[in-house]
């Protein structure tokens, strides 16, 4: 009786658990996933209803449930008077087949063009350890203090915090408000909450401004070195990229024009580059906003680390000389903390909606209640209440690192720069910066090195070393095990060095 | 002396407050925003520290400190025995110009391309107000109740859940192992949490989706009517749509492939059908995964609501057909708060890291201390208990409704559906469902109109009308109202309606 399944044709009936509850449950989801397998066949007749509830036990009601579901699902099929029948089945491979396809060399089709290109990127953003000298650790003395758990708490619990609807995908009215009052007044930004975007932070912000800004094929300029985020976000645009190398004022327009005429955007960080620290001189500044002004083009002031300066009067943002060319990146993740992620842009009146639509089509918006908590923090001044406490203790954190690479690594000439929460330093010539990273990160150092920042014109070799999140004393004896990682895997003298064979 | 300026020549020091400290920076301030207005140019020469410091009247250190500022800063040059002069003009259009440059028809290039369209998509998500019928309200009764609070503010106080450094692309750990286990309960799916990546919500796992499956000239299929934030995710994408009119089973896969034979994925709603709410019966979920094996293609489902059915069993997610060829996504936003903004993909292994990393340019993940909440509320029970809770309240206030409907709104048919948070009524044909949607927003109400969710080629006239976060007197008074709207702006009768003209 080839065409009539016995029980023992069904194998997964065997799954079947007589001592739990819900059979009938059970014995659809079994004869399903068997359809689905192939272990059924279209046109192939099940049991009657009263030989499978004999067989399993069970009564006839409870095997019509289970028919009944399937027949209601497409499953299966009953006319009056005939046998239930299989519907649809899958073209299933070979059992054979479906055993190695685990594996991934089963003759499956390749993966999509995109995937592999964005797997590369998720290696970039895979997060440090939070060891010495990883940058952005708010922990200790440096993380937010009881006010921000208190008004965090009290927030929560009022009703307009709780967790409720769809937000406006710009963000929240109140923490737009707080953000544009605190901009105008620390760093001269001119805007309203109109103007101000809320982002899960500097990243976000560089995409949407890529995405706006620019279309497929565009060219624009950005630092050399520069945050490798930046440079991913614009050549997942599609746009063209011109890296314009700094010198000691910044990004310069004169290099930048003849390297690329045709740029429309110009990607840079004016109060401190990244990562090597110099602000751009007011000179480059001007330069930049003129030419904004007469091509159209646009600039996009990424003020990473603003809040953090040690000495000297800041430079206003250059947001501030022109609020109509200018898009103004900042980021609560440096002076609170990165798992918060909430960040803003400042654009013009005319960019306001394009940016809170595109926005809105990644994912519709941040969540709420962090951004009440956020605004009452900023409102009740808790906020530059704990950036001064920070500053004042990152400065002194600053001066230990500085102190302890001087006496232990007189051979690392130190960047000269006045803010941020990361200092770089520079290799001897014949050093490999991403040998001594690697090397480090086996000694339970977390560095950052310079190179991959740069484009090919540009041979750059230095670390980036972080000092927010670690006491004085965590810092010196980090200094002391990078001291031992070059000593003992590469050769330094005071005059110089050169790597050792491995 | 016309090269040298005087006290007057320099308006801007007018705005220098001598009841304020800080008279330098204030000096270095206004010198400053002179030379970047304009009204300082290159060359021109700066008076003595000595003359300037007697006209206002301060100390010569307080203008030597300015100068030297604005000299560090490159705005100013002063060589030893010659006077200050300003280095570094903007060059300003004409002050005419300037004042009339606030205004938008003053000669400045037109916005970039990308701009109006993304204004165009914020238009989109604009959120509704929190009147019926809007969908996913959490409040009152089906809110999250005291237990998510307490435990809220217990996993905050903890160590493990305070605002840190960055995180995992990808989302916590704790919370995709809860999420796995949930699934692979709830609805079958076949998942680790290796296979699970944090979203904000169901629109950026289309987002992310169509970035790492998709490139551009792609063609997909999607459904008719679908999500307009499918659609748009789509288009943006440059991703060639081919829409697919659905009936009774669902999407099917015969029609599509006569649309369009080169389709690389289907985007389907196989659970409940957005917005009409039919099941996608299984010889079409299977017909959909042969296709899949057979061409390489991608299906990427979208189980929302799946969690709110309120009679029968449901179908297992079609992922657990195969989960080598289907995308998973499910959000939060329906049975916890939209406002959350947490949602998940699940993907084959071989596309994990791709999406993490997609997840990563566009803003490096999501908010760590929500997701730390989530988790425990999921790891101890509270979720299902939460779910079973509003299931039953939804239940009754969607029952509340469909009387309310057939009482005092007979002439609507409602369309059958088991799930959701909404059901669909149709109009008679000759009402359009947009004229309809904004009448009743002027009397208050919420409604999400059918025809601007299909494509060109299908003519639906038909309202969503979410019911979950109100009580049933609101549902009762809010048909009441639409009863109104209809009469007194539409013609209705038994039999059928014309639209009256305005």
């Amino acid at each position: 009786m080839p065409r009539r399944p016995l029980l023992i044709d069904i194998p997964a009936l065997g799954a079947i658990d007589r001592t739990q509850g819900g059979i009938g449950r059970q014995l659809a989801e079994v004869l399903r996933s068997a359809i689905a397998r192939g272990e059924l066949t279209a046109g192939e007749r099940l049991p009657s209803t009263r030989v499978l509830a004999q067989s399993l036990g069970v009564s006839r009601g409870t095997v019509t449930e289970a028919y009944e579901q399937l027949i209601a699902e497409g499953c299966l099929d009953a006319h009056p008077g005939a046998s239930t029948r299989v519907v649809a089945t899958l073209h299933e491979p070979s059992l054979a087949a479906r055993r190695s396809s685990t594996g991934e060399a089963d003759g499956m089709p390749a993966l999509p063009e995109s995937a592999a290109y964005y797997a590369a990127i998720a290696e970039q953003f895979a997060p440090l350890p939070s060891v010495p000298f990883s940058v952005a650790v708010p922990e200790g003395a440096v993380a937010m203090d009881d006010h921000w758990r208190r008004l965090s708490n009290r927030v929560r619990g009022s009703q307009v915090a709780a967790p409720s609807g769809y937000g406006a995908p710009g963000g929240l009215l109140c923490l737009r408000e707080a953000i544009a009052e605190y901009l105008r007044k620390a760093r001269a930004v001119c805007c309203g909450p109109e103007n101000v975007i809320i982002t899960e932070g500097t990243q976000q912000g560089l995409y949407l401004a890529a995405r706006v800004l620019l279309s497929p094929g565009d060219a624009a300029w950005a630092e050399d070195p520069a945050y490798p985020g930046l440079t991913s976000v614009l050549e997942e645009r599609g746009v063209k990229v011109q890296r314009i190398a700094v010198d000691g004022q910044g990004f310069d327009l004169v290099r930048a024009k003849e390297m690329c005429s045709t740029a429309k955007a110009a990607f840079v960080t004016p109060s401190h580059q990244y990562p090597m620290g110099m602000p751009m001189s007011m000179p480059r500044r001007l330069a930049l906003i003129d030419w904004a002004r007469k091509s159209g083009g646009w600039i996009v002031e990424d003020d990473y680390d603003s809040e953090l300066r040690y000495a000297g009067q800041p430079f206003p943002a250059m947001q501030s000389l022109d609020s109509r060319r200018v898009i103004y990146l900042g980021t609560f993740s440096k002076v609170l903390a990165p798992s918060l992620r909430l960040g803003y842009v400042v654009v013009p009146d005319c960019l306001a909606k394009a940016f809170a639509g595109a926005r809105a089509l990644m994912g519709r918006g941040s969540p709420l209640t962090e951004q009440h908590v956020v605004a009452a923090y900023m409102r009740e001044g808790y906020f530059e209440t704990h950036i001064r406490r920070i500053r004042a203790i990152y400065a002194e954190r600053r001066q230990a690192l500085i102190d302890a690479l001087q006496v232990q690594l007189p051979g690392l000439r130190i960047q000269p720069a006045d803010q941020g929460m990361h200092i770089v330093v520079w290799l001897p010539d014949a050093l490999t910066d991403v040998a001594v990273a690697k090397a480090a990160s086996k000694a339970g150092l977390a560095l950052r090195a310079l190179s991959p920042m740069c484009s090919s014109n540009l041979t750059l070799s230095g670390l980036m070393l972080g000092f927010g999140g670690f006491t004085n004393k965590q810092l010196r004896d980090a200094v002391g095990r990078l001291r031992q990682v070059l000593e003992e895997g590469f050769q330094i003298t005071s005059t110089g060095c050169s790597q050792v064979a491995k």
